[in-house]
């Protein structure tokens, strides 16, 4: 579990895409990925119901995958998501398109679907086409493993991974209904909206259009507000599907909050492993005059190579958070800024506050909180900080 | 001479702000730096003319001592500008600009001058008081100082430096008058405008809403266009001072292209000199709708962490350059993209293209050109690498 999220929903007895009944997955190896390790994935809907609703990167250079899958949701209807790691099959024109599509008729004939209900997503290198040769073969292999149960789930979340480190999933469990996901990102991971792979079931009975508001909600409060590097992806993709299976028709407020509070542990998971962190950063914005003050000014500050290289360096370098706040349109004076970081205010008044030396930035969990004084509303976005790992990782990521 | 920039116009016998006639400048230790390097400076102009224009930082929190010049600006008239590195005299209340204060005050009594002439900038770390006990017998010692001549423009240049590794000076001689000028910044650098301290001298006989105009001109395609991490300072200053003592009236035409292309080549020899860089890169966007989507467009690829990071490994990742085009509004479709690293055509048609192994990133220089194929307009951020080096100067500056 998460350190930088608690939960207010309670975990279901199983995690991942398979914890609410009427749903199988497989993660399978299928040499997309030089390691041997998964990267073709499937999660089925047996139903009764196959309800869904999808939010996609608002990157207008999208993947092949992302174009698909945008027509496959127009009709609120998915019966099986194919995924793959190993390759973003983005920038890869009329052919990178055809993989896509073909990739979905194996997935419809294998299991006796219609193409136009399975939805398909990449991620990996970006502009090299995929190798179908050996994906297709994959998927033959995922569709035969398709099962329940946990270790299902965790190949899935595994087959899906790239610079992740571990797996991320989880579940809620509300009043006779079930919720469950799997999320992938740890670069390239900025909002509006996702920068990752995401796949989120439940067995609840919901119609699409229900399923449609509730994610909306969610990811806007979830993934919307995680930023780890500032870059938004070309193929994210946030999938939820229903499949009634407990018949169950929940609450509508009752699931949305269930499902945010799901995703907020999904999105924290993803921060905590993001590439090369070794610091998890909670940039809070509080008094602001808006909710959109609050966020562009948490926003702002969470881009800051400069905010993330001092946490690197354990440095509560507060000037350089007011000098971020600066450069929003939020309403505020400077010289009734208050900055606390991990608790200490160092910042008052818009000038040196407490010793900054009473801050400890030895733990992995950083909150950076900012008062605006001009109204009562207020945000979080999660973050990271700027290492040399990072630095590492993404100079020699394309070998 | 920078790489990055040929001048169009012939450099002057001296460079530095005192290149022009009618300026002397000076620049000595006073203990602000812990290393006794230079950290007091003075520019002064002995006229016959005393017109000036400036342009101060966009960022809502700034520094006392850009609050205090945007006043002396005011009516057009600058005799002397003091500045100081070891100290941004930023985030410190009513203290930090009396200190402000103090110091004008202290410069126009040993100038017998009138302190609302005496402009003040300040660089260095923000939220901490300036020692004046140390800045103000700095003070002292750079009036007593003052000269002319290229040694008392090094000084000066020297003594405005943060984390810069070289000063970095400038000159341009024109139909019988000069120009000049020194910057500083190498991190903390971002458009909009300027985050660094530039002070630009002339001889030439300019009133003070000519100079503006000029400035603003100049500055508007040289230092806005310079981005190293993103990040706006809260004291950026450019100040342009006018001694007349040519005689010579300019064409206005002439002078403004003088001045942006000797602009250009300090805010080329700040990039080239970026905290930890190896890489100077020029993000060219052709062939836009407009300059301002081919400015949006540069401004993007230039701010991304793992275009930067990709650079600094030698890997031209041109999937990185096309996730950030598709995060702009500017006027484009995805499968009409070009994209040429170091003028190999590496992604073509919004796909692959040339063989991207021809492409070297051995040299310091690196261009990225981007072909929107949709209209005739063009702009160009320079910006540099994200390296290891640049992770660790920020993550231990402020000891």
């Amino acid at each position: 579990m998460s350190l930088t999220h608690t939960p207010t929903f309670p975990q279901a007895t199983l995690a991942g895409v398979t914890a609410p009944a009427g749903f199988s997955a497989a993660g399978v190896p299928a040499g997309l990925k030089s390691t041997g390790k998964n990267d073709v994935v499937l999660v089925t809907n047996q139903g009764p119901n196959y309800a869904a609703a999808a939010v996609f990167t608002a990157n207008r250079v999208a993947a092949a995958p992302v174009h698909w899958s945008k027509q496959v949701i127009t009709d609120g209807r998915v019966d099986a998501i194919v995924l793959n790691s190993g390759g973003a099959n983005a920038c890869t024109g009329a052919e990178g398109f055809a993989n896509t599509h073909q990739t979905a008729e194996h997935v419809a004939q294998l299991l006796n679907i219609s193409s136009g209900d399975v939805a398909v997503a990449s991620t990996g290198l970006i502009g090299e086409q995929l190798p179908m040769d050996k994906l297709l073969p994959g998927v033959e292999r995922a569709a035969t493993a398709l099962a329940g149960g946990q270790d299902a789930s965790d190949q899935a979340a595994a087959g899906i991974m790239t610079t992740d480190t571990v797996p991320k999933i989880a579940s809620r469990t509300v009043n006779g209904y079930t919720l469950g996901g799997m999320a992938k990102g740890a670069g390239m991971l900025a909002p509006a909206l996702a920068t990752m792979l995401v796949v989120l079931t439940t067995d609840a009975v919901l119609d699409a259009t229900q399923l449609d508001a509730a994610l909306r909600a969610a990811t806007s409060v979830s993934f919307d507000r995680a930023d780890s590097d500032g870059c938004m992806s070309t193929n994210d993709t946030v999938l939820l599907m229903s499949s009634g299976a407990s018949g169950i028709t929940p609450d509508a407020q009752e699931f949305t909050a269930a499902l945010a509070d799901m995703c907020q542990e999904l999105a924290a998971k993803l921060i905590d492993d993001a590439e090369g962190a070794q610091h998890t950063i909670a940039v809070r914005t509080f008094n602001a005059a808006t909710e959109a003050d609050a966020l562009e000014v948490s926003r702002a500050v969470s881009r800051s190579n400069l905010v993330k290289t001092a946490i690197f360096g354990k440095d509560p370098n507060w000037g350089r958070v007011l000098s971020e706040v600066g450069t929003t349109r939020a309403a505020f004076e400077p010289d009734e800024l208050n900055v606390s970081i991990n608790s200490v205010m160092v910042c008052k008044n818009g000038g040196v506050g407490e010793d900054r030396s009473l801050v400890s930035l030895e733990d992995r969990n950083v909150s950076i909180d900012i008062d605006l004084n001009a109204g009562s509303a207020q945000a979080t976005i999660l973050t990271n900080d700027l290492t040399h790992d990072y630095v590492h990782e993404n100079s020699a990521y394309s070998s």
